[in-house]
């Protein structure tokens, strides 16, 4: 497969057609962002790289390193952080506070914000300085020591993170988040803010196609099974309410952030990483579910 | 990798644990099956046969009969099915009817008893003689001309079926169903009482393998794209509220029944058919999954 | 308190606008009544009526009647009635099918649908001839012996009555229904579909006034003490969800029906019955309602 | 009717049953009242005061005083208020954050918690210093200037209170809280901490009573019509989820506080209040509910 000439080729088709969704625009930092950027990379198992558009330029990966953080709290709990959170799609929107009551402060799922701010209570009991820790991991997955947090978005997000509070707040009140409340939304913005190019994105999800070793990042070990649930925890929860959707027209594990990046694996084929800031009222990227939904059917190959 | 040893080995593995979990007893009919009937058929893409237990028993295979409802149903419809129904996994019981209430009628996705209640209603509404029409493709599908209803508990399920009848009547309220309530329950419970061995089943399931062909049975055609598109419904739906589960440990596309069967397809590789009768409070056999963890965890392949 | 000309006062000052709301279109049969129709009875506790409009005009009092059957299955129970149905507000929408599930089939009170059916059923298990006792009944309440149901209104009810259909079935499934839900459902609307005039229906309330003595009608005996919690019920639960805000406006115990009655009780001060087509989104009759929240207002007297 | 007699009656009646239910203990400081202390005051609208047991000694009100502070913001807006709170009862536990999300960050109702977290940020938004300027209201409407918070109390709840933090943070998302939260929080736990007798308490509902002539207390004015639509809500929202229940056994609009006591009125009979610190699950006290009952059944007399 010539996926060089593929992507090409969707990214000019895609290119052309009016373009669809709108900015995030409750983060103040993020409405200000160029509607037009749109960048890819995918990256071979054999490690060999293919762009198109804006693949150099950083964006806010927001949503998408809830992968890392879940692999960094994996590695160190094991089995015992399925106790903190379910592993079932949510099946109600991204943020909705509603399931949290019915299931007594248990997320379903770390991949919503609920069970995400959880792994960053996590980290945050067992790390003396997770902010420097997580951003460590992050330049080591992605291969590039230049890659930073963006405070003014961190603290852009959190001025207007009433749902983030009320969530933590809520399950606070069932014992399932175990530091001040503060420091843990603190943390989490703080992640959300961090900053990659499309090709280093897709670095860093190479890891997560390499199916047949296991994982080793500073530290953090991961066998290829707990690797397999990570993608299949992606594929079925990894675009808010929409994942099914994805499952069904792209048929890839992958994650999405509302800065409009998507990151997915094909195990033992590729890992990609798409960017358009315009996004659909589900919070996903309008184009990047377009280009990945062409991208496996002209490739006519997706994990089913 | 030679699966018939692995199949025996994992046979005897879990034929030696005590048994866990209990017959379905909401359907009188069903409760009277011996609990310790255990079978398991596995066919390779290439078409080998291996089996251990009671494969050649046949069972009420319940939900599973759901997968080639859908089929039928989205041959005769295309994409215009989805007006109908969502692809969207249900996160919450497989009978519950909260959600079809926030939804105005229309189920999540295909998979859950109100989905399966709307893809009757549209065989109801296409066909002359919908019942002979599916066992004809399910004959078809299985190769082989004997499998047949079961009437007895068809009829024990039909009197049992309060939750059923809740959720079509609701169905009814929005327009989403478009024939008589009753025609289509009658419908619904006669193909859920259809009759397979695991051998037949894994037979049938392994067109769902076949991602390099198109799909043609009895006139019922569906692309390669259609084919992955059902796996993913069944990776993301199949296993009522468990999914998120079975995709975790299990990591194949499958579908399971009350009366303890689970069907399951590693696309390209093989299909497997796994019945015990001891189902858990989700509704899913206890030693199908554990049977079908250890599959994937031992031959180190899953679609992830 | 000259009632009388209040009455005409109200009357007058409400005839003159124009009218909001519209009739209830779901009921096919009731769709033709004449919007324009417009009635009021009071009556006082020493038995003065004063009337204005179409006050001996007999229309479908619909909900109206589950103060009714209400009464007769609390005097042929007592209080085991509780344990069938609940005495608090329902906080959602009067067919709502959400609560029965969180609450196992037990509704939150018997105004709403779901409670009237299992008012129906019990009914139905203590009488021979259900229908004809509730006429009965209802004929010895308002002292009138030509009362009768409407059996096209009923049949046009049935026809379209999937969300009762599926409540039923909902508390079938949980056992807090007794009878073939068939016969409950006939039951149900035939009892909904009786007729009455404004007169009658004041006659019929002037009962619950008499909170100085006991009740007997037709050998079904209420105490003082239950009088006063049937009208406890009427307060909090009796105009669907809009019950709130009719205490919090009219300030009396009142029921309504999507024909477009109102019944309520000042008790030992008066009843009053208004009739008026032209309902709001909730269910209950706009100029109902404002002719009650302007006759307390004028008069300076409800309960609280 | 002499109450003095009644009173004493019930009282001796009650305290010689076991006590059940249980002290308040999600807030540290109140889980060390005196389970025992016992205490009843009941004033006629002619100003006689009957009083039974510990009714001079001080308790911490906490939801009662929900009244006190919604009568103010009532008189400040107006009807404008419902544009900030809905008049209907909840149908659901006293904290639930459900209902809200449902109904985009507007309460049902004053008197749940949410309700009076928005009626404290009205008085922030109104008043320079709402903590002095509500205890002079509250110590104008008891008589007695000796009333105070208790900060202490005020802080232990506060360090608990999450699931309040959780609300707020909700609302605060929809734009329905104007001020910072954590000011907000502060001013309602300050407020919830103020301790008043049985017979203070009885002295300030008894200007609820008084539905013949308007009510003026530090200027904060309310016409008659007011004050019955404050008893209209108390009626049908003053015991949390239990409040049907209430309606139904005891039938006098009243309000409870976890503290253990509640406070009732028959509207231009007299004013009752009462104390035990031992509530039921749903936070009422168990013996203030039963002497109510009790009172309203010996005197044959509630509002129904």
């Amino acid at each position: 497969m010539d996926y060089g000439k593929v992507i090409k080729e969707i990214y000019a088709e895609i290119s052309d057609v009016k373009k669809e969704g709108k900015v995030a625009d409750y983060i103040p930092e993020l409405s200000v962002v160029d509607p037009d950027k749109f960048g890819i990379t995918l990256i071979t198992s054999e490690g060999r790289i293919h762009s198109a558009g804006d693949s150099d330029e950083r964006f806010s990966i927001q949503s998408i390193s809830k992968v890392f953080t879940l692999s960094m709290a994996f590695s160190l709990l094991g089995d015992k952080i399925w106790d903190r959170t379910g592993v079932e799609p949510s099946g109600s929107p991204f943020n909705s506070i509603v399931q949290l009551e019915y299931e007594k402060g248990k997320p379903r799922n770390p991949f919503i914000n609920a069970g995400a701010l959880v792994v960053c209570d996590i980290l945050f009991s067992k790390r003396a300085d997770p902010k420097n820790e997580i951003l460590g991991f992050v330049r080591k997955l992605a291969g590039c020591g230049s890659i930073n947090y963006n405070m003014k978005v961190a603290e852009s997000e959190r001025s207007a993170g009433y749902r983030n509070a009320a969530l933590i707040n809520m399950m606070r009140s069932y014992g399932n988040i175990k530091n001040p409340v503060e420091k843990v939304l603190d943390l989490y913005y703080t992640v959300c803010s961090i900053e990659l190019t499309c090709t280093e994105l897709a670095k860093a999800f190479l890891h997560y196609t390499n199916i047949r070793k296991d994982f080793d990042i500073c530290g953090y070990t991961l066998t290829r099974s707990q690797i397999r649930r990570i993608n299949a925890l992606m594929l079925c929860c990894g675009l808010y309410d929409e994942s099914g959707e994805f499952a069904f027209e792209v048929g890839l594990p992958g994650k999405s952030g509302v800065g409009g990046g998507i990151a997915a694996v094909n195990p033992d084929h590729y890992s990609v990483a798409v960017w358009s800031p315009l996004i659909n009222e589900k919070g996903n990227s309008v184009a990047g579910m377009k280009f990945l939904e062409r991208l496996t059917t002209i490739t006519d190959d997706s994990i089913f």
